[in-house]
């Protein structure tokens, strides 16, 4: 409780990272950024710099602004004894080295980095053990589940993440192998940055939050269900042993599951958060999830249920294959097939340790980059890309 | 925790009561009959005496089957040394008295009577407190409430309850007229005992439950909004200060909120509590409730706001207006008005004693049976029997 706690943004310019700031802004009497770190957007880290005056920064080069604070490395920043809570908003595995300073430094972590706990997960979660760090979530589906189980002293029965289904969910094969990425790009409920937009349509999103959900909640994988809900508004749901469920609602907006890590145990009254209302919900909708039509889900769960440096692999293949068909050079369907054979190849290491990690995501943007420069020679291909220019 | 909950059931033969000896029998290690009250079905009540031997018993009359173990009356069982935990299953005005004598011993009264909160709320909550006895809900609705709240620190915005809208939901003013007692004692979701089933159907059950929800969470009036949802699988919603909202869902069945009063803090697992298969629902429907169609829900909660003796004259003049009705003296439309005037005659007392609130009681009955005589005697009425028989 008292006092002001000290928050330390890493990847401050991304879209979680700006949205963390509006919610610390809204909060002076609670909330202090204490350190900011950027990597692309400078311009942008300049002005939060200028807004938020926050003792050091690490910035990709050093920002044109005069700047009283130390410039130091996400790691010493996430570790360092004037920082109480870090909110992990950093693009890939970025997240992973820090993530880990900060937890053996004893850190509270607010995680909106998937990839972190998909890459690392065993890792993640016995560092944080043995140093009494708590890690608190920020994906709308796992802050969900987390706010159901408050209270709640039994294991529960069963994890139901709900997805929007993202914009493809009535696509036939066929129209799914002609979408383009600007079709992609468009999500029906959230607006996030392109790689979790991409991730979202081809519900590689989702299979990415089951394995966070086995290692946040050490849930096994065959509890953890889908359920398509396209509105949005159930984030996810808790089934307990007596049968019954919590499900945790809300407008979607990221600001509030950052809020909710940011104030747990409490809750503040927020008015830029905007309120359900029930007069313009006439019924939310659910049905089952089609792992044939989305086969990176199911890929994804069963690299979980593998373990090892399986969904490091997962992960790495999946950036690259994404990376392809933004740029227009592969298609959509081709994500999954990438990611597929990346997989077949890999020989797993049992109980990696953190260098057996980065050295498989290594590996893994190889081979994944081979194989999808293999996709781009197909005629098929070319001769697509030239009727849509 | 240890050892095993000694639970007295009081009106064992109604269906809460009965229901609640399902949960208690499939659950010997932790829980055990030791009293038992009944009225009208004697031979039920003797079977139940039979199967789980109870140490007290308070039927209405003897029973015929040989009984080793104490009578007692319902007061003193309530309040008996060798009890726990009271489950007040009663009908009407029947639990007033028993629930104190629970309360005032520092009993855990688990409270399936709404009569009692709304008769008298504010005697009931300062007895508990005083004597730190607790009241846990076991109406569908409150329990959904009760286990949002678990684990919250911060008092809520809202509380959300959740209505089936009854089997009239749909009908015209003039279809109300003509509902004869048959078509109202057919519930789409809930099997209950008939009163409550009326009190359904009119939405008189939901304003009992907005009184009753204002006395156990200590909630303001205006932030207790009835939203319809006809399926009732969410059976409410807290809405909290941050515009999280959390909903308990189920599939509607009144063992599971027993059980959890019976359980809690902690959850058991109960194979004959049925669950929620997602397969079979596509869509959970809301819409806002219609005050000017079903007039008894906006008297119940104006009678709750007024406080005083008010709601237990409702109580009362409902009761009379339901019998009126079962009984094919009255019609359906005529419970609103027989309740409405009552309430207009009514002298409120302010901060009432409980003999205030009998005394109102009395009054009130006499008075609504005065007016649904007077209700009665109108030829419309009479023909209208004549012609439904």
């Amino acid at each position: 409780m008292g006092g002001v706690k000290k928050v330390a943004v890493l990847g401050s310019t991304g879209s979680i990272g700006r949205q963390a700031l509006d919610v610390i802004r809204a909060f002076p009497d609670e909330l202090e950024v204490v350190a900011l770190t950027g990597n692309k957007n400078l311009k942008l880290l300049e002005r939060q710099i200028r807004q938020f005056k926050p003792k050091m920064v690490c910035p990709s080069v050093k920002p044109a602004v005069s700047y009283g604070g130390q410039f130091l490395s996400v790691e010493d920043i996430a570790s360092h004894p004037e920082v109480d809570f870090v909110v992990v908003a950093t693009v890939g595995k970025a997240g992973l080295s820090p993530t880990l300073a900060a937890l053996r430094a004893g850190k509270t972590v607010a995680l909106a980095s998937k990839e972190v706990l998909v890459m690392a997960g065993e890792i993640i979660v016995r560092e944080a053990s043995l140093h009494k760090a708590e890690i608190l979530p920020i994906d709308s589906e796992h802050s969900a589940i987390w706010q159901c189980l408050q209270g709640e002293d039994t294991k529960p029965r069963r994890l139901l993440l709900t997805a929007s289904g993202g914009p493809f969910y009535r696509y036939s094969q066929a129209q799914l192998a002609e979408v383009t990425p600007d079709q992609a790009l468009q999500h029906p409920v959230w607006q996030m940055g392109k790689k979790v937009t991409i991730d979202s349509a081809t519900l590689m999103n989702k299979g990415l939050e089951v394995i966070e959900a086995h290692w946040l909640f050490s849930f096994p994988f065959d509890s953890i269900e889908i359920l398509i809900h396209p509105q949005s508004i159930i984030h996810s749901m808790v089934e307990f042993t007596d049968g019954s469920l919590k499900a945790q609602l809300s407008w979607p907006d990221m600001r509030l599951p950052i809020q909710y890590a940011l104030s747990y145990p409490r809750r503040w009254p927020n008015p830029e958060l905007p309120r359900l209302n029930w007069n313009n919900i006439s019924s939310l909708d659910f049905e089952s999830v089609d792992y044939d039509k989305f086969p990176c889900l199911k890929l994804a769960v069963e690299a979980g249920k593998s373990g090892g440096t399986y969904s490091a692999v997962l992960c790495a293949a999946d950036e690259v294959a994404v990376e392809f068909f933004l740029s227009h050079r592969t298609r959509f369907t081709d994500i999954a097939r990438i990611v597929q054979e990346t997989l077949d190849q890999h020989q797993d290491i049992s109980r990696p340790s953190l260098e057996d990690i980065l050295a498989a995501d290594n590996w893994a943007r190889e081979c994944a980059t081979r194989i999808s420069l293999g996709r781009c020679q197909k005629p098929e291909g070319r001769s697509r890309r030239r009727i849509e220019r």
